[in-house]
């Protein structure tokens, strides 16, 4: 049976969930969500496809799960994959995807939207600028982090890895430019040499050209 | 072995894993951080303590964790609470503590810093605003989802509740008052009468009252 991931290619945080899926080899397809047409706020996609409101989306058989975080530990179960090779790893794991969750992509995020998916006399400079503060504390922890290590835990690309890169492979200017964090840069153009990677924008459906 | 909790009575997500050693019935005694006399940001408490310049640290022997979710994991590896009782439980137990650091918990725990422990001529209007407007989507979803249910998964205590929690039982004003959201107020209320149970400044050392 093949894994349906309710996904728009402008969500980082679908694609961690897409990227785990199409790097771990398992069957899955992506299926459209229209996000910037207001699906996600719909009563009928609360009450039939995700209460918070939110993508990605999995559906794997009679299997229902949310939360990026969450599709990635089932794709490890299932495939063996980026959960580590031991319970420290596990664990170490467990800490740089909540850390993501808590400081680097909840707030790229929605910088990025902020940003780029506003009109442009909507933007509310002051959080743009407040957040782009905090990102910058982040992105010095994950640099820094980063110096002498391949991948962000133990010897190979784990959930880590396939969290914290979220929306750091997107074109739309956010305040994040790789030359200014050397080792993230290396540390993403090593990972996308990994065998079947691609790019947000290739992964899923749906791109702001769409509506250019 | 005693465990140690480095952790300080403001911080909400100090609290969570100050909580949960509390209510799984370990041994366990707080260490304090002094975090507004900067010792989270000295080059020796990141090189010793926490790289990411974070508290809570958990120190049990030789094993030294952070982020408070990973705590929470551990506390329910070695007392057996609050983990669920099956691996689709623990997925939604994980699905919430996701949530909770992207949505509710950062973004609480950075609005109560700006309106409370700023001084009064530095607080961003703007960005505390943005932030309570995210803020008010969260306990609508938080809120909803506790009608008819007792607590957040399953049929008990598990580190659902004591991650969403973590900024909510807090005397200092930021935007979130309990009589607006009644599902959430009789959930708060139900796990306060829990066995050991503490408000964050009574469990931890520190509070405002200390600087005043």
């Amino acid at each position: 049976m093949t894994i349906k991931l309710h996904c728009f290619g402008e969500s980082g945080n679908a694609y961690k969930a897409a990227l785990a899926l199409q790097l771990s080899g398992l069957d899955w397809e992506p299926v459209k969500v229209d996000f910037f047409g207001g699906e996600t706020r719909t009563p009928e996609y609360r009450a039939s496809v995700n209460a918070m409101g939110e993508a990605p989306v999995m559906i794997d058989g009679d299997l229902r799960l949310t939360q990026s975080g969450v599709i990635q530990d089932y794709v490890s179960e299932k495939s063996g994959k980026f959960g580590g090779k031991d319970n420290a790893e596990r664990r170490e794991i467990l800490r740089w995807v909540l850390w993501d969750n808590h400081k680097l992509s909840s707030m790229a995020g929605v910088t990025r939207f902020l940003m780029n998916f506003l009109p442009a006399d909507k933007r509310p400079a002051e959080v743009i600028a407040f957040n782009q503060g905090r990102l910058k504390g982040a992105y010095a922890v994950l640099n820094d982090h980063l110096e002498g290590r391949d991948w962000i835990v133990g010897e190979g690309v784990t959930n880590a890895d396939l969290s914290c890169c979220g929306y750091l492979y997107y074109p739309e200017a956010f305040g994040f430019d790789r030359k200014d964090w050397p080792n993230i840069d290396a540390w993403l153009t090593r990972l996308s040499n990994e065998p079947g990677w691609k790019a947000p924008y290739d992964l899923m459906p749906g791109s702001p050209a769409d509506r250019a």
